[in-house]
Parts: structure tokens; C-alpha cells; sequence
């Protein structure tokens, strides 16, 4: 039963994550958009995690990760095995609470985010650029610091420090009728839903996912958990499958999961850039293009929108061949 | 004497203006980043009029030229030619207040300007690119409506309204040791120079001009006010030059006007986008550049940035080229 208790979290675990972490995470602004609003025919609240540390919500869940270190894993530090937002995160959470980061990367991730996670004071691990390889490195690195795996979203205190972000949306804006968060292994999606359903129980809530890694609207629809489609979409931060974990919060709490074309996410992406001045990325932008193409969801309802990051490669951006 | 009151403003005639444009302008938010502050030396503040209506300080000014017009000349309406920000701000601040905008503009403009402007409610009228036929066509307009033509920066008005922003700024931050603004025609430096020699006058006040485009550099330096150059920066806001009436202010009041290459523009855009998740105009960069270039002059100091717009064309971004 304890061990089921640390399988799946509660609201209170969230309202705990949130008292530990406050103090290291930045409360992030919710933005409206008169002209977004009028192009969506929506009232959108956009909970700007895009301005997080990191760049990204993953701070949140990664900083609530190392908080709930005991004294003997905090002096062996943690390890991860990524190469997108969770790995800077957890390389910035841990090593400005002073506790050992180590990174396993593929020797194939871009320069930028190697620096970054580098920047951040992580001991960098290179790898082959496949999943096999990834876990062998993070293993070899367990048993020679004993090091503490933090997954990025199969993990019970992940989970619940990425649900502070829909909890403090939720103390700004009351009783929204809808709330939609960004689906990739859905450590996002089921924190916001744990703090969706105790805060407002009345509002739906939507995973919005790219149609090219459309797993987790399967998974839903099939009810069955279904494995990650071959990398193809811009939003490389929805690449990844849900686990077990995310899945049963999933099934149990979101009303929908609905899938956009990559032009509709390139064209939400813009729309923002432009009328909002933010930069948001491609991932985040997969739940705007969501409310956009389905008005009949949407129209005329008050709707939050987790923009869950802002870390783009401005030398790669889609906008060109768009003139 | 009233003649000449009414040619240079005043610190009371920015808190008059103030008072005028308060209930229809944004009260932009103050944004740090403690990355580019590490990056400067210095500690910035941002005053991000890049979030303002019209994704420009311009706004401010066009609103209080309105707010200014008598009962006749609100029934002529307002007229302008100008193919940047100036057009879109007065066409909105016009339009919504009940006025008739008629915006000259060439016909070589960026289609996306011309939508915008017409998307305003303004009448536009398309002349061939040159000053004398933007004149001649602004005439035409006058002679036929009777409508009053509003300067984008040589008018006594817009110089009062584009001081709001600093006069703001100053109420959200105490004492700066400097503020820097970017130099095209010098309205907005001016206002901004008015507010601060009024509201914190130990703080240098600095302009930053392109060095492509470093007439207003030349006309401080040498004491006289020098014609622009070819457009050639990537800065599309600061290719005017002064006219008499804000060089006398900027002569009287700005410290110094600094220069920086366009490498260092596009590097100090790419920056903000990067590390504060904003998106802010090749205009706007250019005293982000000059803070980044000049530690002599700025580090360890508490220096305010004016950041005057947002809008750029995402489908011709200088950054593909740079990776």
C-alpha cells in the first residue's frame, strides 16, 4: 500500500512539491492575448513555463526531484539518460542545491544543448544515439557513484513538481472550462491533471500531441499502451511514449488527447512569436495549434494553456520556406 | 514663447501625456535576466515596450498626438507617411479613438506592414519609395480631407508620449546609473532623455545607433546635425535622422551615442531571444549591443534599457546563415 502511494501522486503531493520547491523555481506569469483570443475565438491564459529556469517546466518536476533526496542519495548525486530539457534541468536542479549531476547524452546531440547541460556543472556521459546504449551508460554510472536514477516522467516526484505549474495557474485564474497541456511520456500532462481535477473539477482536460507521434491519442483511444513512433515531428519534445504510470493518471482524469499536422504547429507557433513576443517552442506550441483547430472544443470557453518551454535552436527555425 | 513651449516638451508635459494615454496603452512589465547580466557585467532592466500595443513604444507617442487633437481636427482626421511602426501605432491609436488615420505608404512595403496597417482601419494611399513622393502624396491627402499630419518624431506630442515609457520605468526601478535608448529620429531618445534628466538626474543617459546608420553619433560628435545614410543596417527603425527639434534636445541632455556593427546587433538579438524567451526587433537589440560592448561604461552598474519594439518578419530572420 506505501509503496502504491509512491506510485501514482495525490494533490496533497502536489501542494507538498509546491512548498518544497517555491523557493528555487520562478513563479511563472500567465499571459492573455487579445489578438490570439480572436483568432481562436477562445479566452486563452497561456502559464508561461517557456520563462522557467531551464527554459522549460521541467525544472519544476527535476527540482522536486532532488528535494526528496535523502542525505545519502544527495552525497551520491543523480544521473539521467536525455538530450533535451529534462537534462539541463536536472543537471541545474542538482548542482545548485550542490549535489553531483551526472548526464548521459548521445555523442549525436546538438552543440548547443551539450554546452548548456556543461554550463549547468553536470559530469557529461557520451553515449551511442540509441536507447540500448543510453541505459547501459546510465547503468555503468549507477554502480560506479551510486547515483540516483531520475527518470524524466516515470517517476512519482517528478510528476508531482510538474503539477505545480497547473497549481499555481489554477490560484491565478478561476475555474477555467478547459485546461490543455502538451502530451510527449506525460509527466506534464499528469501532474496538470492531478491539480486540474482537485482545483476545478469541472474543467476537461486535453493532451494536444503532434498527429506524427500521435502514441499517446492511441494509447487513449485504444486503451492500450502504445510505444513511440519513429522521430519525425518538430516538436522533439513529444517524441517519447507514456509509461505505465502516466498512462493510468492519463486514462483516468484526461478527457481527450487531440493531434495536430506539423503545419498547424509551425503556423500556432508563429502566431504567437508574432502577436504575443514570446518565444515559444515547437512542443508548446502543439497545444495552441489544438485549440485553434477545433473551435467547436473551444469557442467562447475560458482555456489554460501549459506552455510548457521556450528552448529553440534560432539557427534551425521552420519560418523560411514559409515567406 | 507659447510658440516655443510647444516645441520642446517638458517633464510636466510627460506627466500630462501620461495622464492621457494611461487608460488606453500597455504598462509594460520591467524583465532582468540574471544570464545576460553575467553576460554584460551589468545589472540591465529591461523596459520591454516590445510588449506594448502595435509591438511598439510608437504607440505611446501616436496615442497622445490623438488625445491632443482639437474637436475640428478630430472630425479631419490624422495622417502620416511611413512605412514601420509609426503608421501601424497611429492607424491603431486613431482608428480607436473615433478617427479617420490615412497612412501614406511606399508601394515596395512588406506586404505583412500593409495588411497590418489596413487590418487598423486606416486608409491607405500607395506612392513610389521616396521621400518626395510620400511628401507630395501626404500633401495630396491634407489638401483633400483636411486631415493633421503627425510626425513620427518631429512633433512636439509624440515626443511627450514616447517619455512615457522612461517616466515609467523610472517609477518601477529607483536610480539607475544609466539608461541607454536606441537612436533612429530621436523621438523616443529625447522623451526618454526628458524623463530621466527630470526624474533621476545623476543617471548618464546614453542613444545606441548602428554604426551603418551612426548619423546621430556624428551629428553629437560634431556639433551639427548630419542628413541619414543609405539604408543599410538590419535596424529598420533607426535609418532617419534627427531634425532640429529632438537633436536639441539629445544636445542638451544624452551623454553620448553609441555605435556598434551589425554583428553585434544580430548576436545581441539572438541573446535576448535565447536567454529571456522575447522576441525583440533588430532595433531593439542595438543598445542591448552597445551594453555588451561598452563594459567600461556599464559594468557593475545598475543600467535600464529602453526595449522599443518587437516586430520583426519571422520568414527573414538573420540567424540561418550564423549556425
Amino acid at each position: 500500500m506505501d509503496i502504491y502511494m509512491k506510485y501514482i501522486p495525490q494533490f496533497p503531493d502536489i501542494v507538498t512539491a509546491s512548498e518544497a520547491i517555491t523557493p528555487f523555481v520562478h513563479r511563472t506569469p500567465v499571459l492573455t492575448s487579445r489578438q490570439i483570443d480572436s483568432a481562436s475565438g477562445a479566452h486563452l491564459f497561456f502559464k508561461c513555463e517557456n520563462l522557467q529556469k531551464v527554459g522549460a517546466f521541467k525544472f519544476r518536476g527535476a527540482t522536486n526531484a532532488v528535494m526528496n533526496l535523502t542525505a545519502e542519495q544527495r552525497a551520491a548525486g543523480v544521473v539521467t539518460h536525455s538530450s533535451g530539457n529534462h537534462a539541463a534541468a536536472l543537471a541545474h536542479a542538482a548542482v545548485s542545491r550542490g549535489v553531483k549531476a551526472y548526464i548521459v547524452m548521445p555523442s549525436t546531440a546538438p552543440e548547443v544543448k551539450k554546452r548548456a547541460v556543461a554550463a549547468y556543472g553536470a559530469e557529461i556521459t557520451f553515449c551511442e544515439p540509441t536507447l540500448e546504449a543510453r541505459e547501459a551508460a546510465a547503468t555503468a554510472v549507477i554502480e560506479r557513484t551510486g547515483a540516483t536514477m531520475v527518470h524524466p516522467f516515470d517517476n512519482f516526484d517528478i510528476i508531482a513538481g510538474q503539477g505545480t505549474a497547473a497549481m499555481e495557474l489554477l490560484t491565478d485564474i478561476q475555474a477555467p472550462d478547459a485546461v490543455i497541456a502538451p502530451v510527449g511520456g506525460g509527466g506534464l500532462l499528469s501532474g496538470t491533471a492531478i491539480a486540474v481535477r482537485h482545483m476545478a473539477p469541472s474543467a476537461r482536460i486535453y493532451g494536444a500531441e503532434p498527429l506524427l507521434a500521435d502514441d499517446a491519442a492511441r494509447s487513449l483511444h485504444t486503451g492500450t499502451l502504445l510505444p513511440a513512433l519513429p522521430p519525425r515531428t518538430i516538436a522533439d519534445g513529444l517524441l517519447t511514449s507514456l509509461c505505465d504510470r502516466t498512462f493510468t493518471v492519463i486514462k483516468d482524469n484526461v478527457d481527450d488527447i487531440l493531434t495536430v499536422t506539423e503545419e498547424q504547429i509551425i503556423a500556432a507557433m508563429m502566431l504567437v512569436w508574432e502577436r504575443m513576443k514570446i518565444i515559444i517552442e515547437p512542443s508548446s506550441a502543439v497545444p495552441v495549434a489544438a485549440v485553434l483547430a477545433n473551435r467547436e472544443l473551444f469557442s467562447g470557453r475560458k482555456v489554460a494553456v501549459i506552455v510548457s518551454g521556450g528552448n529553440v535552436d534560432l539557427t534551425k527555425l521552420p519560418f523560411g520556406q514559409h515567406a
